[in-house]
């Protein structure tokens, strides 16, 4: 955050209002500038990454896919079929960990929305997976199709969210259709990193074909680059189911991305401290990890956590909270100890858009910031612990994610200028607002808001005293009743739309391997 | 945040729930422990700081109180009665921020709550000073009398609040009484560090009185130490008014502490640059340190900026923006250069205690810890910019405050246990609800929110849906229908009552030097 002294311009020509240079902020290839936070000493750390692989190597994987239990022993770990247990031994983690990239370069149908994985790096995403949607409008109600658009427009919308996730399930479509609809919505209002969803072998390559066919490229020239992702969690503690295997396989093959994230809640799936819970999902990732280099070293993979705390009254998950912070801050520190990218996660339990859901959501992911996260997800529009995604919600952390980004770039401001001449100019108990040094920049200087309300009690009043979520229903509305603004190849589309009507006659693919 | 590796208790006895140890958090004395980020290069900082000094020299301070101007004519300053005006050298401030301590001890009635004021350590207090108080019941008003003793109550309740300030103006109370008032509620509701308003020398004076009454000393043995506080803010620009001037004398003669802040907001009353507004402040936090000095070498004072910027639509001071952030950042790399206590600032420009409201606290209060303020005012209650303190804000805010005060109190959880002894006994997609690991420590081990609410959506439903706002309005009546809990000595304050009664005959003190 350093910049030049500049001197003020008080001799300079007086700029007016026509002449001052509109803002343009720049959200996009961020930079984390925050400090990073350690919860535990490096010792603690190193002894954290010792012992989880010794529960890989001593406890083991359960593994359900017999074809990763194949990988795994052709790798060199011993295998138990009767038990579907794997005991990967240090050997095999360390030098898996060796292979995977420190750096992805993730390609976005747009170039300019390429995205760089690495530790130092910032990405965020809104929240992901919700089954149900809520708007001040239509209420809470199953996720659509309809949702389902809307969210990726707005997702679309904000710069700052810089990857498109499933933010919610479109429950309205047949499961063995879904991949069809997620992989057109995509290509229709999005030139954003897009998402896979690992349901199955088919399904999985058939999302392939078509991303290759909206970005124009013959499959080899798809698989050359990392050009989508998927998420791939593990039942904690100490599975790996059929689909997440089989997803780290398929997307290992293709050269694309796979983020490993164990869901460990403290006190449920996972043991009830920071060390513990974090310790098993690090053990976890590596193992998952693993697979993803046994089946194609160099294979682009995201280290992932999500470790927060349950409420030990309901067990019900819990977001924001200390707990929350230090695992991320531990995460961090670990994704560091083994230098690859790292996908964390805020989040927030409230039912709706109030004090409590901010509260938890900023808290969360300042944890994730101070942790030295390359990809923040659920970090616009979760409540219900990720039951629900709010459109209000999703606009209101958007003003904080920009003002995060604005942290991040503050070397783009002139704020580093003392303006020492305004300073002389100015008597005592006098203003600045006339002066030179603040007319040239009072268009450029300051964070330009998205709902935040800046009006006083008075006029606010006579504006019928809208909430920030009541304005945030103005605004999504807004942002959706004009029409999208990426530029979309029609042949390339009508040859998706082709694709996907003969697929849909042939009868779908089942989300199966 | 380090603590020893533990081994889990698996063989040990199981602890049912009767046994297991209730959880006592501890929210006094807090440390900062997050790592202090820069918003400028160490040069750049000291090249501002070498600007301040400058502007003292030549640009001069305005200073109203004759008093005053013959205390820095004394001191070597050269000084212009006609204008008002003071040029400090640079050697004169360079001594006086020499002289003054950089640690104070501020004693409370109940040396429990007693604070360390210095760079490192962390101190909160709600917001101060605003006309307007809101709440669910009563809505908004004029601040009365009854406010201000619930308000000094809600914060003696919550120990992550340290110091006691104005939260609201008891408009109900005439001025020449106020004092008395103020004084009297303070001695019957908190055993918290209080404060004095520096309203002239004759209500000053009968403070200083009325706090040895209830401390039980003799003025000389009151003088002895600092036991309350006050807040001095220049007129920025350059200008330092009579009451203010007058209460930095009477302060630094009682040795008691003044907490220095200019309120330059930038584009308004200072350059609209991040380093414009920090320079000028920081000029004119030391023309009031330097006074304090002058008076007696040696005075307990703070240093403090709250520079924020003003939105350029309106000319109304905002809070939590990505510029105030950078402001706390650049005031905190000033505090270290001179190596002071140092007191920033928080705050909400929202109308409600909406998500916004939220979202400006929060963001506001992590540039002042990840600034390394020693304390953070007006962090919870505000509205509107200072204008109204919000009862149900003030409850949320505090959920924040208290989460922020478990990262600093890390080293007392076992969070670094890794329970390895539980990971090994859980089998693959197992739970850990019933282990001994957990068993022994699910009552103590996660923060329990206060007002955050962590039912689900059905339960949520059918108890009303109250949002966190209903529910803070619910928990405020709570705390306000129990007797006060602390323990105050009768005699001391019948001796305080007739004194005031005697005083208020006699016609009370009119807010003039």
């Amino acid at each position: 955050m350093n910049a030049p002294i500049r001197r003020g311009g008080r001799r300079g020509q007086r700029a007016t209002a026509a002449e001052a240079p509109a803002r343009q902020p720049n959200y996009s290839q961020l930079k984390n500038p925050f400090p990073p936070m350690r919860a535990f000493s490096d010792d603690h750390i190193a002894a954290m990454h010792e012992a989880a692989l010794n529960i890989i190597e001593t406890h083991g994987i359960k593994v359900l896919l017999p074809q990763a239990r194949d990988l795994f022993r052709k790798g060199g770990a011993r295998v138990d079929d009767d038990t579907e247990m794997v005991f990967l031994g240090r050997d095999i983690v360390e030098s898996a960990l060796g292979s995977a990239p420190k750096s992805i370069l993730l390609c976005a149908p747009n170039p300019k929305r390429d995205l760089t994985m690495e530790l130092g790096s910032l990405i965020f995403q809104p929240g992901a997976g919700a089954p149900h949607a809520t708007d001040g409008v239509r209420g809470r109600r199953p996720g659509t199709s309809e949702d389902f658009c809307d969210l990726i427009r707005l997702t679309q919308h904000f710069d700052v969210l810089h990857m498109i996730p499933p933010v919610v399930e479109p429950q309205d479509i047949p499961i063995h259709l879904r991949h069809y609809f997620m992989q057109e919505a995509q290509a229709r209002f999005t030139d954003k990193v897009p998402f896979v969803l690992a349901r199955g072998t088919p399904q999985v390559e058939e999302c392939f074909e078509m991303l290759s066919m909206v970005n124009g490229l013959s499959d080899e020239a798809f698989q050359a680059r990392p050009r989508c992702y998927t998420i791939i969690n593990t039942n904690s503690p100490r599975t790996l189911d059929i689909p997440m295997a089989q997803g780290l396989i398929d997307f290992a093959k293709a050269g694309q991305v796979s983020i490993v994230t164990p869901f460990t809640l403290m006190g449920a799936m996972a043991p009830i401290t920071v060390a513990g819970a974090i310790t098993l999902s690090h053990a976890e990732a590596m193992a998952a990890i693993t697979l993803t280099q046994l089946t194609r070293a160099g294979a682009p993979v995201c280290y992932g956590t999500f470790t927060s705390n349950v409420d030990m009254k309901s067990g019900a998950p819990v977001f924001g909270t200390p707990e929350h912070f230090r695992a991320s801050l531990a995460a961090g520190q670990l994704a560091r100890h083994i230098g690859l990218p790292w996908r964390s996660a805020t989040g927030s339990a409230s039912n709706s858009n109030d004090a409590q859901a901010a509260n938890e959501s900023q808290m969360g992911t300042w944890g994730c910031l101070m942790g030295g996260a390359t990809v923040v997800l659920h970090s616009a529009g979760w409540l219900e612990g990720g039951l629900t995604v709010s459109y209000e919600k999703l606009i209101c952390d958007v003003e904080v994610l920009n003002m995060m980004a604005e942290l991040c770039n503050a070397n783009d401001t002139t704020s580093s200028d003392m303006g020492l001449d305004a300073i002389a100019d100015v008597a005592p108990s006098g203003h600045f607002f006339g002066t030179d040094h603040t007319m040239e920049r009072y268009q450029t200087e300051f964070y330009q808001p998205v709902v935040h309300d800046y009006a006083n009690y008075g006029t606010w009043t006579e504006r019928g005293a809208p909430d920030a979520t009541k304005r945030a229903t103005t605004l999504w509305q807004d942002i959706l009743s004009q029409p999208p603004k990426i530029s979309v190849d029609q042949d390339r589309l009508a040859t998706l739309q082709e694709y996907i009507a003969k697929r849909t006659a042939a009868g779908g693919a089942a989300p199966v391997s």
